[in-house]
């Protein structure tokens, strides 16, 4: 079969792949169409050393199941945090931290950037025939932006900032609008003001952010300046969501957190049954998003696109 | 009239401070007995330029109170942020974060090692008669204790470790045994060890903490040392409460934190009514972590012993 492969931090394009062999409890899914996340970008720049077929931003077909025919011809969606099931955390309820984990297209497992991939079935999510393919492909990064939400409740009336309208952040604006917060994004390109505007979400520049009263700020940066802007907008007892990895270390001056009671949490992964329940109700249509729809074999042009600062979403149909 | 001054860092037992203004709304107050915090030890380091009386725990009794005659004989602790009611986080009830607040003993406001010093009536909170002088001088640094639960729910089974035995890891072991968590200190010196013996808390060596399994650590040594044990116990998806202030900068990998979703939280002052109520009903008795009381006019000695590792309360007696 045909895919990408990441290999040294080169990206390249094979028809050489092997078909993946699928075990019980697994399923074979035929990808309808996939998305590229700024993660796929950085394990290109050497991030995390992953060897193999990247991608784990998908909606696809399910194609063989041995054990569990009853996924065969569904459409899905699927977590992409493979548990093992029985190390400290997955017996207390929590795969995605799972001490064993692999991960779709990130560690030790091979991704949906091709003709074909696995996941087990205890990852999959049905996809209701109401939501389209364009937007199931934002599930997982949908889900990762409600994870802001499964650990800070905000509440309507709150003062909430988020720092980057890039993908996540603008999926973390829509999600967080729907909750009556007092909501504002910091954008600086035309594009995502634009999506915003359409949202009646209020964006402002950097440099007009009012310091110190924002109860929750979510950094979707990754980037020293956004945790700086971010710092310099929470309020003393606020609260700051890291919704990106950051390169490297950080230096920061942890005295000002104690004094000032500032709350730090690191997101990562969230639930799919509530992102897919948003884009049923069309709550959240994150199909404006799409930059554009390359075929799989177009993929290194796709990646090429999706680095050029200010693309959204670059999407890649096997 | 008496007192300790700080000038440069230097510390010096004067006899020749003026006896403080007392304005309208304001109380006089003469301390019964003060205590000595690392705070204090680490403004004589320059942690914080202040010049004035050092000192912020405190049981005393009003001498004087212009327009507030009912407070006059009481035995009082209080708050030691003093708010200007007027900025947004007073107005948003959040005094302890004032933006132009004054704190006792620590800026811009004279502190409690004296024979005499005022606070804002509204600062005060009386001592029932059952609390004795020693255990309500406690009532701060247990304040800032029972500030933890005030952020982080801590409930009956959760696994909690406290890295640090000295005056607040203790207070905050003590106050957290109440919960019910499975709760354990890391302690390597013999007296706290006796301390937590007597309160049927487990303790444990730096070398024997089970990594990646706390719910929640209180980091309460405020050294890198401390943080990274934390860091160690914590298991994913968990909570590090950050209750010491650290000097410097500490860099951080900002990425862990993100991928392993762990939340830190910055933890400062607490409150006093639910301090001064353990101590009522003797559910905590902080008595036993006094090391000695010196007289007011042996200061700098008292400063001396309290600077000793391993040295728990020093009190103070004007």
């Amino acid at each position: 079969m045909i895919g990408l492969w990441l290999e040294n931090q080169i990206l390249s394009l094979r028809h050489d792949l092997q078909l993946p062999g699928v075990g019980t409890g697994e399923a074979l899914i035929r990808p309808r169409l996939a998305g590229i996340c700024s993660t796929d970008l950085e394990l290109c720049r050497g991030y995390y050393p992953f060897q193999g077929v990247p991608g784990h931003e998908f909606v696809g077909e399910v194609v063989e199941a041995p054990g569990a025919p009853e996924w065969i011809g569904r459409r899905v969606v699927g977590d992409i945090n493979i548990a093992c099931g029985q190390c400290t955390a997955c017996l207390a309820g929590r795969p995605h931290h799972c001490l064993r984990r692999r991960t779709l297209g990130i560690h030790a497992w091979n991704g949906c950037f091709a003709e074909y991939f696995t996941l087990p079935v205890s990852n999959l999510y049905l996809v209701d025939p109401e939501i389209p393919d364009e937007a199931a492909v934002f599930s997982e990064p949908l889900a990762a932006a409600l994870e802001i939400q499964s650990q800070v409740p905000v509440q309507a009336g709150m003062r909430v900032l988020v720092v980057g309208a890039g993908r996540l952040g603008l999926l973390a604006g829509l999600s967080l609008a729907l909750t009556g917060c007092d909501l504002a994004v910091v954008a600086r390109r035309p594009r995502p003001q634009v999506i915003l505007r359409e949202h009646a979400i209020p964006y402002l520049a950097a440099e007009d952010i009012p310091p110190h009263q924002a109860d929750v700020v979510v950094e979707a940066t990754g980037s020293r300046e956004g945790f700086d802007l971010a710092r310099l907008a929470v309020r003393a007892g606020g609260t700051i969501v890291m919704k990106s990895t950051f390169k490297g270390d950080t230096r920061l001056n942890l005295s000002e957190l104690v004094v000032d009671e500032i709350t730090l949490v690191g997101s990562r992964c969230g639930p799919h049954p509530e992102a897919l329940r948003l884009m049923q109700t069309k709550a959240i249509d994150p199909c404006r998003l799409i930059d554009a729809i390359f075929p799989l074999a177009d993929g290194l042009a796709a990646f090429e696109q999706a680095a050029q600062p200010g693309t959204l979403k670059i999407l890649l149909r096997p």
